[in-house]
């Protein structure tokens, strides 16, 4: 049986410019089209041309080679000719392929927000859709709040919808706009909807408000839609959008929808998108979702010992899809929970082969259940854990020996009046035969502490030149007989990989110390440097 | 009619701790188990006793009020004899009300993992089910991997499900622990299962893998199933588990579900939710996630100006819920108007009566927007925002200077040839006419720097002696030009009251010193001291 097409509509760059803390600018939007049009998205939705001076200039060129290139706008005004609506000629006149109108559906908003009839609500529809297919665009219609609506007055959010099909739009898109209708609701109400106007005219666009924009966007497909809209990562205004990144894959993977509908990407898009959704996230400069579904480095990641034996056995009885068709991984993370059989694994993975009978297994196990139970975390902290590892397997190098180090936090009056804070530290430290004094200044102590460390490793110089410090966190741990403090430090060298340390003391300092160490022996080791001696 | 009742079932403690990151210490969890007794939710699950140190000492004592204290466990190894089962006699001596055992459904998987026959993994879970019941305990069983186990063998999945439940078992619940089963899959399922055991003996456990953990659980409720597994947050292995936080007010607001089903959870404790939600983050040192439905900080913000004229008019046509309902509150960005009034309804909350038209207000309003865009974050301190608005209305003492402070930390081998690192402050300051020098060793500059400063501060000696730090987190956090640090603290005295405070800093020390200052300020405030002098 021939596949169904079903469309897919992108609305990252006008309704996930409403998120909170999003703010795109002309070079992102240009790169976010570039993204999605390469993905294969079937319409690109680029924002409101004339509504502000960014989205002019992004819809004074066609942005999208392949990709529907999209203006979002209002439906003209009512009881305002066609020529003395200036809105509507910017989008009239923009490099856009298709329009996408956005009309109030719900009775109560048209008396309310518009304060017009609903009859004039209708002819304002029909007069935008029959002047933009005029100026040759393809026209798609946005039903604002059209669940709402139809539970309200089904009449005149039909009527609404039918005024903009009979007038030649390409796309009814039925909108959720409040986010607030269920799975169950959505599909009753497509389903209704599909008996006046053809399914494979209808689009739906869902928001997450109840935490189910997938589900309403799968329930309307089921329900005859043909066009679903989301978002890249699921952004948008208040708890977002459908979020597209999720329905991707789901709609390629899962036997239900993958065998019968054909969309627009392919597998080597779908093989791309973890990438292309952590490239996102960077142009919004947001930290990634670890826990976002297919795509988030947690996606795949396991931690429990009782499923670890099974993965071990076989991945596919704790994996719902192939890690590898998103371009994610599996993981199995090394905890307190952790049986023999995930630190095996793990081990393998670091390169260590081991037997599953070796006694250092065990007394490695314990050593970390140990550690854990004293504030250690070693699951966050990868690079410490292979330390502890291989030094259990006796392949670590001694490189360097600190003997002592001194801090000092001075905050006084300077000579200006003004309140300054100075930090400094002084390290002791012997590499091989060499005795080594430093000092550094920083921003804090933990920063001049690092500073002084790193400032002259001798011949370890430029293996660590390019090391740096990009995260550091701290939480203080309430043991059963005090207080300790974690810290957390996360490092990155210039060839792009990061790795994280952790260590954990009483004293801030003694626990910063030591993922600093960590962080300088991980980078020794990794580029095969030997000890000094 | 009657309100049918269904029942929140908790993994917070036990699923939720399979987060990658996430890693709860025993205080930890005896606050997250008060927090959700507190809450209404009917099974709190803690964990496994006997599997690690920190859930053997958490199950030493029950640990809820009205909810049922659950432990999870396996069920009976085949083939050994229940005496010679050390796992199970964990949990049966364990101090939990109930019992949730969990077993392999999936054929596969009883072959794959187990090794052992059908029938003896019916037969194991029938003589679990058996001996916990002998042992007083209420008993659930987990059916792992029910649905992909029901869509192999629907024989044995049902076999297993019977098994526990003709052996007493009050709830089987049927797990999606691959996370990958679709919404109409569940319901369609759960219905032809509910046909064999009853609906108000059905639970669902569902995964996020696909992004539709509730409205698999919302499917099931539709097919009958009356208990509903989930975590705060979402939290969970991989993607994460059910949101209950999300399931709860869906539950509670959309007649859908609310006028059909009671829960545990009243109007009073939804109300509580986002704080609830925050307090849980914080407690696992996440990020809020600023659009998670309901309780969310951009939940019920607007950003574009065609919603917020419409929200001026009437909240509820752009609002789904009211967000009050769920302790959450509107937002409109665009509008600093929008902002004026919050802020009106805030400093009246702290008793400060302001007309709109203060010209302070908009210093105020000024003043938050900067601090928080270097890096403050007053929603998580309230007593430094509340600093910040009683200084501005000029009703906060002067109580005491400090002039300058110096801190040593030193790491050195002492006479015994051990690491020791000692760390000592010394701070002047002055209170009214009075220079005070004081020193303190602590276990690390900020605990020294926090002991000296409190030491002597004159004649406010009494009003702070029960002053307590009890948290300190930091974060680093990449601003435009560089790194600041910044320190929450949150204090508590006697009374039970406990405060949080902020300090934002290029340096640790002094972001620390900003949030200590801050708390002991407020102390003395609310203490109804006057300054010295």
């Amino acid at each position: 049986m021939p596949k169904e097409r079903l469309y897919l509509f992108d609305t990252t760059l006008r309704d996930g410019a409403q998120t909170n803390g999003v703010d795109f600018a002309l070079d992102d939007k240009i790169e976010v089209a570039r993204l999605l049009d390469a993905l294969g998205i079937d319409y690109v939705e680029g924002g409101y041309p004339g509504a502000n001076p960014t989205d002019t200039a992004f819809f004074a060129e066609n942005r999208t080679d392949k990709a529907t290139f999209t203006a979002f706008g209002m439906t003209k005004r009512a009881g305002v000719s066609l020529s003395n609506d200036p809105g509507l000629r910017d989008l009239l006149d923009s490099q856009s392929d298709a329009i996408c109108f956005v009309a109030k559906t719900w009775d109560y908003h048209v008396k309310l927000a518009l304060g017009i009839s609903e009859d004039e609500n209708i002819e304002s529809i029909g007069d935008s859709v029959t002047a933009a297919r005029e100026a040759g665009k393809e026209v798609l219609l946005d039903c604002e709040h059209f669940f709402d609506g139809y539970k309200a007055n089904p009449d005149h959010a039909l009527a609404c919808a039918k005024a903009a099909y009979d007038a030649g739009a390409r796309w009814i898109v039925l909108c959720d706009t409040n986010g607030g209708t269920l799975p169950d609701e959505v599909e009753a109400i497509v389903s209704e909807v599909a008996q006046t106007i053809p399914g494979d005219h209808l689009g739906i666009h869902a928001h997450n408000d109840t935490e189910q924009a997938v589900a309403n966007s799968l329930a309307a497909v089921r329900a005859g839609a043909r066009q679903v809209q989301g978002t890249l990562n699921g952004i948008g205004e208040r708890c977002g959008n459908a979020n597209l990144t999720s329905l991707i894959p789901t709609l390629m993977l899962k036997p239900a929808y993958a065998d019968r509908f054909a969309i627009g990407v392919d597998a080597e898009g779908l093989a791309g998108l973890s990438k292309l959704a952590h490239r996102f996230d960077e142009l919004v400069n947001r930290s990634p979702n670890r826990q976002a579904p297919y795509v988030g480095s947690s996606a795949f990641t396991t931690k429990a010992g009782i499923h670890a034996s099974a993965i071990a056995k076989d991945p596919r009885t704790y994996e719902h899809v192939d890690p590898a068709a998103v371009g994610n991984r599996r993981q199995v993370l090394v905890s307190d929970q952790a049986g023999k059989a995930n630190l095996v694994a793990e081990l393998e993975r670091m390169g260590i082969a081991v037997a599953r009978g070796d006694g250092r297994l065990e007394s490695l196990l314990r050593e970390v259940k140990h550690r854990e139970s004293v504030g250690y975390a070693y699951e966050a902290a990868g690079a410490s854990f292979e330390l502890l590892a291989r030094r259990t397997f006796g392949v670590v190098p001694d490189y360097f020996d600190v003997e002592s180090f001194h801090i000092s936090v001075e905050r006084r009056h300077n000579a200006l009046g003004q309140l300054v804070t100075v930090s400094e530290a002084v390290v002791k430290l012997t590499v091989g035969n060499e005795r080594l004094l430093t000092v550094a200044e920083g921003n804090g102590p933990v920063n001049a502490l690092d500073r002084a460390l790193r400032k002259d490793l001798g011949v370890y110089r430029d293996a660590i030149a390019d090391l740096e410090l990009i995260d550091y966190k701290v939480r203080i741990l309430n043991g059963g007989t005090g207080a300790v403090t974690r810290v957390l430090i996360e490092s990155a060298d210039a060839s792009g990989n990061s790795w994280f340390t952790v260590g954990v003391s009483e004293n801030i300092v003694d626990a910063s110390f030591e993922a600093l160490n960590d962080s300088i022996i991980y980078k020794l080791l990794k580029a095969g440097v030997a000890a000094a001696g």
